[in-house]
């Protein structure tokens, strides 16, 4: 096995690649050489905030595995200062519930003016990734600006309805609100990113972290060609699921899934990937070991189901993830 | 007396108004009531950084005005922080000279987003100043871009000559090399911004502060249309020396006048300004008590000149000068 590539979301796929990363630099592949990973990261929760492009989950991946991350938030600079968010409330800025941290937005500058000069997002990211060195290969989705907004419930509006970013719907209404429904601004006409198809057709496995199936993974598949990449590749795809127990470990899993009328299990999830034997995009899929008993309902799709421990409380547990995810295809 | 301009650079021009301020909050303005006080200040130092629009000028008589200087420096914010500035090190990105803090930042993010938005220089600045209140009305010398640069002997250069920003030759080089030449750039094609030219000609007195007379106020009397405005005004027009002893207080005037080939020394920076009554822009002078013996030389020029201690060592000092300024010509 010489490549593998992930597609991952934020906080969960960042975490992933540090046990995935923590595998291969440990030997724990059987019968592996190291291959190089490459990562294709969301970036539909993308936001320009006071002038400057904004993308948490290339941030965080990159942050995590460049060990720049603050590990207590999961997101973010690690000794972050914030005293340019304290003075953008005192100037009474909107959005004032979005707090830009004062390392973080020198990789929002850099990253704003390279934006400006003309380069894609796709060189931009190379550009920065050479400072952190994150021992993969980073790609965003697509060059191409993708949102995700959320249509929520909003008695004001003469409709009933509002519609926020999706960094709204997270940050400042705290993912509490049922979100009504998605709205994907710019998805039709994006594109892969340079490399994106590449390392879908030529990794030896794909794997889809444990990240939101919807808004991180899901825009992901949504840009068009990545879908037709994966159902075409001759890689297995193996999926780990976000939802544990009818609940997701982190983030907002739940209302996202419920928001598109997918069943909150890891069992629904694999359903809504669904088996490459069909019309769907994975091979294999992993449940955590208390949900064990969904594992038939998964076989019954046509995908290879495996229950093990999916919790990922620290590097060597989540390493184990990996490789169960690789044996179950290999 | 209703109303007062003065024509102002950075430090020193902001230190002279907390003076002025001083002295009028304080009715220390004989037989006056209390002027409103307009700024036109100087915008020929300003710099892009990082994709950030930086108003040197502008900024520190905000910030001084506004309570929000560092008063140790004499520039940037007061307890700040410097995070971004670290990291945008640790990207390698230029200019590496020109550090920027983390509450500054936030200044230039508002500034940069609404010049982005479309709106000019000078509206960008009202809507930051309805934060610091900094009880003048301050005007940035125009809406366009002029930028000082400066022509330094450089034995590298086929030329012999390196033609720098001006900030780059005095935060990066230390004014420490001989500046040959200075340049204007896009100064023939600018505008006073609006209310600058009513500002001079409806004054009751306009006012030099002790700012830098070639690339501070001389720049701003040299966007079109202020020299004459100057000129045509019925208030007299009144100037502080910047040098004592035939060195600057602060700042680099020495090397500027050399530039231009202007004499050091309080005199000669009258004959620079010029009588208005030839064809200058003075009515008045003040020199510091030390150089009274110049007295004469200046009064030679047509410019009505007194001795006074100039060195602005505290608030009521600073506001005497001020009183003496306006009572040269009351």
């Amino acid at each position: 096995m010489r490549s593998l590539t992930v597609l991952s979301g934020g906080m969960g796929g960042a975490r992933f690649l540090q046990g995935l990363l923590h595998a291969i630099r440990t030997d724990k592949l059987a019968g592996a050489d190291r291959p190089d990973v490459t990562v294709v990261a969301n970036t539909a929760d993308d936001i320009w905030v006071h002038g400057l492009k904004v993308c948490p989950d290339l941030d965080t991946v990159m942050y995590t595995l460049g060990d720049g991350i603050d590990l207590e938030r999961g997101w973010g600079r690690r000794d972050e200062t914030w005293s340019a968010r304290d003075e953008l409330a005192a100037y009474g800025v909107e959005p004032t519930w979005f707090g830009l941290g004062d390392r973080d937005i020198a990789t929002h500058l850099v990253r704003t003016q390279m934006l400006d000069a003309g380069y894609p997002l796709s060189a931009v990211t190379e550009a920065l990734c050479r400072r952190w060195q994150p021992g993969v290969r980073l790609l965003p989705m697509s060059d191409d600006r993708v949102e995700t907004h959320v249509a929520v419930t909003d008695p004001t509006a003469p409709s009933g309805l509002r519609v926020v970013h999706f960094q709204e719907y997270w940050v400042r209404l705290r993912a509490d609100v049922p979100a009504e429904r998605l709205v994907f601004v710019g998805m039709d006409e994006a594109s892969p990113a340079p490399g994106v198809v590449e390392a879908i057709m030529e990794a030896d496995v794909v794997l889809l972290p444990p990240s939101n199936p919807v808004v991180s993974v899901g825009t992901i598949l949504g840009v068009p060609g990545i879908r037709d990449a994966l159902r075409a590749t001759t890689a297995p795809v193996v999926g780990l699921s976000p939802i544990v127990g009818g609940h997701h470990v982190r983030g907002m899993a739940e209302q996202m899934l419920t928001a598109i009328d997918v069943e909150v299990s890891a069992a629904g999830v694999a359903g809504h990937y669904g088996a490459r034997s069909g019309d769907g995009v994975v091979d294999g899929w992993l449940v955590d070991s208390s949900d064990a008993a969904l594992v038939p309902q998964v076989e019954a799709l046509g995908i290879a189901c495996r229950a093990v421990p999916l919790m990922m409380t620290d590097p060597d547990a989540t390493a184990a993830m990996a490789v169960a995810a690789l044996e179950l295809v290999g």
